[in-house]
């Protein structure tokens, strides 16, 4: 079904269509079916949370690093060093949307035994949406944290150059009858996809997105890929870029210094060769997964009861005039994957393309 | 030594009279001398830190809530929950000064025994500063966690009217020659601190700082006292203002909703009598501590030489045309801290006229 919203024509294909599409691929290019099936389904999340960015579009860059070796489709995931509470894995190369929900499980398991599980991971790759991981735990009744470092992007306060990634955080906590409070922010004003989007519809983005290649605030929407760089949430000292860049800064040493991943502007870009790092500076991409029991701290019941009643509170704010009613953290992704899981998610031309592409490449059928 | 910056006459005292002023005090007002040891060192950390608006200029709210039966001096403050890496702490209505440091005691206790320590504390009061936890977690070699909910001064994304604290994140990395790296940052867009400074100097401030009673954005410094509210960090939804609300939710649901403390609209306020919550607003301020051992991930040595390599790298970060250059998080304080501990530390005549009376008030000499 082909409709049109503003200028650009989407089509809105089913998520079960998707997904056995990308686990295909998958399959396809070497990855055991249970694996495929885990990591198609990561992907699909994105999608249908609305986070595009890192969803389906993204399967012709993993399928690119498959056949180019830099991703293992077998990859020996290890765990290197474990407390009760702690462990510290390697990834092996594999992908992340795989290396990722192993990692994930990992956590939610010492959680379970513990009380806290709390996991670093190096040697992996792009692991998709930060949320996906915190559903996972919020779904057993846990509080669920997710960390990543990516590719630099960001440039710290005052800086005029990407040293970062959009370093994003994640953190859920399970409620009762209103649902879970997901927090999911890429710890830039903006994640790049936005840029993609202005870039497309041929429209100027905000001042205190971006800076261009001398360092200038631009309202260039190519400016980003052209050597320059998001800026940290924040923005501006007066408006508190250095917050941004401390929270970007403490996902890069959790998930890159104290994992044993590279870091900084020496992380694996994901739709390129790695570039050769600094002497210290580890292997692969990073992540943080923590999973914590809320009957280790408090009654499960009451606590569930509290989230209800405080999420009704911040609901009930009285709205600024002219602004819609206040939301609490996953609101709206929770209303895209209503809709989505419904009506299918809606995808552009240009991505289209791209999946008949690898649909064309590997055989898979896709249409 | 008194000397005049810009039109506010400042005069330096050095830190230990201050320490020692604070520690009386407290002792005339009923909080054992160790306590009241620990309590002023809190206090006075702020001051060298920079952060005046959580030092001394506050101890008179203290002694105002001791006098008024509101703090408890001799608290009774219990583990009411524990496994080996996780805790909740009853404060008893205590000093937060004195609460914080017991209960980040437990945290690091724990994360020396089990690998991580999770600690949240309800039943407590204003803490000081966040920085000032992770601090003490550093100088141990752990990797230290605070935050704090706070009574209401933020307005959620789009709402008209204050329903979150400024509930402040503190996460310290203990680094090797080039210092720890020590992340300690209100979630809103700045704290009322710089509010209350600009409406000393007679100034305006910027926009995207606060909103009035209204729900109106405001350039005046006195909105927030008289019925505003801070907005975010990120201020509109277009600079991502979502991403601070979601950070103080989170740090709401952490310290309020699971440690049984109360949390949004119904935290007590540090000045004022307490007002009556909700049907399940909990009991006074609520805190969370957590320490992580290095070694639970990484080798220590290793993650000390790949610290420094990371702070190196992001020092020689090239500049904006025009910017200083640029800082790692937890510098600036540090530089402040080095003057101020040598120099005194700067305290404007209003601030003294509140420490003069509080000698007069106590009979503890100052001056």
């Amino acid at each position: 079904m082909a409709t049109t919203t503003g200028t650009t024509a989407v089509t809105r294909i089913p998520a079960e269509v998707l997904r056995a599409f990308a686990r295909d691929v998958l399959v396809s290019r070497g990855v055991p079916e249970d694996d495929a099936t885990t990591a198609a389904d990561v992907l699909v999340s994105s999608d249908l949370r609305a986070v595009e960015s890192h969803g389906v579009p993204r399967l012709v860059s993993y399928v690119n690093g498959l056949e180019e070796g830099r991703i293992n489709p077998t990859p020996t995931i290890t765990v290197v060093r474990e407390t009760a509470c702690t462990a510290t894995v390697d990834g092996d190369r594999g992908l992340g949307l795989v290396v990722g929900p192993r990692a994930n499980e990992i956590a939610m398991a010492k959680a379970e035994d513990a009380g806290t599980g709390w996991v670093v991971v190096r040697n992996s790759n792009h692991y998709g949406i930060a949320g996906y991981y915190v559903l996972r735990a919020v779904e057993r009744g846990l509080i669920g944290w997710s960390m990543t470092n990516s590719s630099a992007i960001q440039a710290p306060l005052w800086g005029a150059e990407a040293q970062l990634g959009s370093n994003p955080i994640a953190i859920g906590f399970p409620g009762g009858e209103e649902g879970p409070v997901v927090v999911d922010m890429a710890t830039s004003v903006v994640s790049h996809g936005k840029l993609e989007i202005a870039a497309r519809a041929g429209e100027p983005i905000p001042h205190g997105w971006a800076i261009d290649a001398d360092g200038q605030p631009t309202h260039d929407p190519e400016a980003v890929r052209a050597g320059g760089a998001l800026l940290p949430l924040g923005g501006t000292k007066e408006q508190g870029g250095h917050k941004g860049y401390a929270l970007a800064a403490a996902v890069d040493i959790f998930t890159g210094v104290l994992s044993g991943a590279a870091w900084g502007p020496f992380t694996p870009r994901f739709t390129r060769p790695p570039q050769p790092g600094g002497d210290r500076s580890g292997v692969g991409v990073g992540h943080l997964f923590a999973a914590m029991r809320v009957d280790a701290f408090t009654d499960p019941d009451e606590f569930r009861g509290d989230l209800d009643e405080w999420i009704r509170t911040l609901r009930a704010t009285r709205p600024q005039a002219g602004s819609p009613a206040v939301l609490v953290p996953g609101d709206p992704e929770r209303a895209a994957e209503a809709d989505r899981g419904v009506n299918g998610i809606p995808l552009s031309e240009p991505v289209l393309a791209s999946l008949r592409e690898v649909a064309a490449r590997t055989g898979v059928p896709f249409d």
